[in-house]
C-alpha cells in the first residue's frame, strides 16, 4: 500500500474523549510522509487551523484510505457516506471491542505501521440503498451498512407491511416492524429480532420480523441481488417510520412502498493480517472458548 | 341465577355494524324479565330515548350481569373499567372467534336461554394496576387485562430499564421494551415477543423483554403476588411510553419508576358450560388436531 | 437450629477431588458437636471405618439436615430421593457456582457457622413425581427435581404425542419431544429449549416442547396443582425414551401414558441470609450488571 | 424439451396406493412417445414383466427426465442418488402438497403435456456432501438435500462439538446437536430448531444448534462454498449419530470428524411455468394472505 498518499481521519462526532487519539494518529502519519486529511467535526474536535476540515464527499476523492476513530456507529457513519467512493475504511476503536472498530487504541500505532508497510487485507462488505416510494416519485433514499428498518411509531399499535422479492409477493405480516439486514447487520438489532448471524462475506440480505402476529413469520435470508419492495398498507395501523442504521429517520405515510436493493459498490475494510472475525464473535456474544 | 335483575350491555365503541345484534340482545333480555342498562356510547348506537346511557361507574354499581358485544378490545376495555365491582361479564363477538368473546352471534340466544337458566361456569382472571412514580409521585395510573408495556418512543434506539421484583433487583436490560403481562395477555403482543403462553387459572405474570439486546435476557415468570417495579434509567437513551392493553397511553421521563401489582379483586368471565379454553387456543394458534 | 442433633453429608458420587471437602466438612460438623453421617458412596470417598454408609431412606429418617458436596447434580439426586422425608437440604459446589449449590468450598465454614447459629432460611421448592403408564397398569415411577422430559429414540424421526392436562385435550404435536419442568428446571433443558424463566417460589409447571413442527407449538405454563398426563402416539414414529432430571431412563412403547404430578410436599433447601436468587441468575447467564 | 426421449418414473417405496398414479403416468408418456424406465421397487409396484427394474445409477444414465411420485421424502431420496447424472427432477405428490412436490395427481397430466410442450423452467439447487473421518481415513460418505445433521444419541446427555469454517474456529458448543442445512432444507429440521428460511436460489448453509446450552449460541449462515468440519469432542458426553435427509445414518465415535461441503452439480427441478415458491411457503406456514 505505498500508494497511498492521502489519510483521512474522521472521529467520533462531539466526542472530545476522542481527541487524544486523533492527536497521536496524525502524528504518527505525518511522520510516515503521508498526508492528513480531516472532516469537519474532527477538525474541530483537533481545533487547529493547519487543519482545515473536508467534506466527506472531498474525502471520498482525495483520500487512499481513511481511518475511523470512534464506536461501530461511527464506522457505519462513514461507510454511509464513502461507499460510492473506492476509499478503504480502517475502525480505531475508543476501548471498547466493536465488530467493526476492531483495533484498540493502545495497539494502534504497531498495528498501523505493519498495514502501511502492506501487511493488511481488504474485506468487502456489501451496503443496501433505500428509497421511499411516493405516489410514484421517490421522495427520500439513503445508504445502510447494518440495516434498513420500518418500524411502528404508535406503541400498542401493530403496523401491517406487504413485502415483495424480485417483483414476487412474499407475504403480508401484522408486526411492529421489519428488519432487513445486510451480514454485517447482522449482529445488530436484526440479531435481537430474532435473526441468524450471516458471515461477513455472504452475498445475502436477511428480512426479520419484528414480533410478528403471526409465529411463521420467520426469518428470510434472500439473495442479496434481489430487490426488495415493502409496502405500508393503506389501512388504520396508524404511520410508520423507516430508519437506516438507526440513524436515518423518515416517516411513513400509507401505501409507502420502501424500495431496498444492494449498492452497487461495496465498502472495503482494511484489516490486519491477524484480523478473526469469529474471535470477535466469540468475544462480543460470550461464547466458550476452546477448552 | 336466578337474580340476575339487570343486565348490561356494552357494545364496540362507534361500531355501528354491531347494532343488530344490540337490538336482538336488548329484545330478549326484556322478554326474559329483566332489566336492561346500557352506557352511554351503547345508548348511541341504539339511538333510542329509551334507553339512556350509563356511566361504566353506573353499571358497576347496578348490573348482576354485563354482556359485551365486540372483540378482544371492547372486552379488555369492559374488564378495566368495571374490575373493582363484582359484576361478571360475557363476551359475545362479532363474527370472528377472540381469545375472550367466545359466543358467536348465531349461538347468542341460545347459549344466552341456558346461562340465564343458570347453565354457565365462572372464571375467574387476575388484572394488573399499573402506577407511575415520578419524583415519589404518581402521576398515573391504569388497570391493565393483557399486559403493561415499556416501549421506546423513539425508532432505533433502545431504552435501558431497571427491574426490581418484591424490592430485589432483577437485572438492567437494553432494549425495545418490556412487557408485563397476565395470563390473559399472554396469547396476545407477550407472544409476539417470545413469551409462553399461560393458562389462565394461573396466578403469575410474565415479564417478557421485547428484543433485548442480550440474549440471555428471557421472559420470566413470577408469582402474581409479586411487586413489579420497572425504573426508566436516567441516560440518554430518549424516552419512552407506558400503555395497558395498547389502550392508555402515558408518557415517560427518565428516572420514572413503573409500579406494578395484582389487583385485589379479579374480573369474573362467564362462560357456558362446554367453554373449552384448548379449544379457542388450538383454533387461534391453528394447531394440528387429534387426528 | 439448635434442634439438629444428626447431620447427613453427601458427596458426589465417585469423585475423589470432593474428599478434601468431606474431611473438613466433618472435622468440622463434630467439633460443634452433632452427629455426622453418611451415605455409602461418600463413607467409600472418605474411606473410614468409623463412618458407616447409611441409604438414603435411613439418612432422610435420622437427619434434621443434609449437606450435598458437589455439584447440581448432585442435589438434583439428592432431593429426588430425600423430598418424602422433612430433611432441608444445603448445598456446597466444587468450585463451580451453580444454581442449586449456591455455597463456595472457601466460605464454607464461615457460612455454616452461620447457619447452625440460626442465621438461615428455608425456601421450598416443588418436585414432580412421573409415572409410565402401560395397558393400565403403573409400570415405573420417579422424581423429578428439574424436569421430566420425553425424548424420540431415533435420530432424524419426530415422535407424536397427545397432552391432556387435568384431563382436558391440550394438542397433538409431533417434535423431537417434551419437557415438563419445574421452576428449578426452568434454568436447565427447558431453557436451551426456548422455555422461560420462572421464578422458583412459583407453583407452575412449564411444558416446553422441543423443536416442534408446528411453529405456534409454544411453551405452555400451567398452574402445579394439575395433572398432566402424555400419551405417546401409537403409530410409525419410532420408540421414545423419559427422563427425570436426565439420569433416570425408562423405555416407552407406543401408547404409553406419561401421568405427572406435583409431589405432596417440597424440598426444603438452606440458604444463607444473603442468598439472592437473582445474583446468581445474572452471573449464569452473564446479564449486565447494574451500571 | 423434445429432446427427452427416456423419463425415469420413481415411485415412493413400498406404498401400493401410488400404483393407480403411476399406471396413469406410464401409460401417457408411453402415449407421448417416450420411452419409460422404472427403478427396481417401482417396477415391483407396477408388477409387470414389460418393465424391468433399473438401478438409480442405471437410470441416472438413460434418462433425460425423472419423475417422482410420492411426498418430499422419496424427492430428498432420489435428489441424492442422482445428483451426479444431469437429469432434472420433477415431483408430484400424492394429494397433500409438499415443499418439493409441487404437482397434485389431478393435475398431473395437464401439467405433464405443457411441460413436455416445453412450458417449463428448471430451478437449480445446492445439495450437500458429507464424509466421516476418523483417525484420518473417511469412513463414511453420503449427500444430503435437506440437511447434515450431527444429534446426541442418549437422551439426557449433551455433546459437545467443535465447529470449523474454511479451516478457521468457529465455536465450541454444547447442545443436542446441530443441523447443517441447505436452503431447501431450511423449510424442514432447520426451521424447527429455530433456523432462518432461505430462498432455495441461495448460495448458502445455515448452521443451527439444537437446544444449545449456551443461549447466544444462534444459528450462522455461510457462503455454500464453505468448507465445514465439526468435530465431536474427545470426552465424557457420549456418542452421537450423524443422519443425511434424516434417512442414512452413521454412529460416531469421540474425535471424528464430519466434513461437509457443496456437491459440485446441484440438482435440477422441474417447475411449471406457474410455480411460485412463496405461494407454497404461505400455503404450509399459514401466512395470512393478501387480504
Amino acid at each position: 500500500m505505498t500508494d497511498i498518499k492521502t489519510i483521512g481521519i474522521l472521529g467520533k462526532f462531539g466526542d472530545p474523549s476522542v481527541a487524544q487519539t486523533l492527536h497521536q494518529l496524525v502524528d504518527f502519519i505525518k511522520n510516515q510522509q503521508r498526508e492528513v486529511v480531516l472532516d469537519h467535526s474532527t477538525a474541530k474536535i483537533l481545533g487547529n487551523k493547519t487543519h482545515e476540515g473536508l467534506s466527506r464527499d472531498q474525502i471520498g476523492e482525495r483520500c487512499q484510505m481513511c481511518i475511523i476513530v470512534g464506536g461501530d456507529g461511527t464506522i457505519l457513519n462513514a461507510a454511509r457516506s464513502l461507499v460510492d467512493y473506492n476509499v478503504p475504511l480502517l475502525g480505531i476503536n475508543l476501548g471498547r471491542l466493536g465488530f467493526l472498530s476492531d483495533i484498540l487504541p493502545g495497539q494502534m500505532i504497531e498495528k498501523l505501521t505493519k498495514i502501511l508497510a502492506g501487511e493488511f487485507f481488504i474485506e468487502r462488505r456489501i451496503l443496501l440503498h433505500a428509497s421511499i416510494q411516493r405516489n410514484g416519485e421517490a421522495i427520500s433514499e439513503s445508504n445502510a451498512f447494518n440495516d434498513v428498518v420500518i418500524h411502528k411509531n404508535e406503541v400498542g399499535r401493530m403496523i401491517e407491511l406487504e413485502t415483495y422479492v424480485n417483483g414476487q409477493f412474499v407475504n403480508i405480516q401484522r408486526s411492529d416492524g421489519l428488519i432487513v439486514s445486510t451480514p454485517t447487520g447482522s449482529t445488530a438489532y436484526a440479531l435481537s429480532g430474532g435473526g441468524p448471524l450471516m458471515h461477513p462475506s455472504l452475498n445475502a440480505i436477511v428480512l426479520v420480523p419484528i414480533c410478528p402476529h403471526t409465529l411463521s413469520n420467520r426469518p428470510i435470508v434472500v439473495d442479496a441481488d434481489t430487490e426488495i419492495e415493502i409496502i405500508l398498507h393503506d389501512n388504520n395501523y396508524g404511520n410508520a417510520q423507516v430508519t437506516c442504521d438507526g440513524q436515518i429517520k423518515i416517516s411513513l405515510e400509507p401505501a409507502d412502498c420502501i424500495r431496498i436493493h444492494k449498492k452497487d459498490k461495496p465498502i472495503q475494510l482494511i484489516h490486519p493480517k491477524d484480523y478473526d472475525y469469529f474471535e470477535i464473535l466469540r468475544q462480543k456474544l460470550r461464547w466458550a472458548e476452546k477448552l
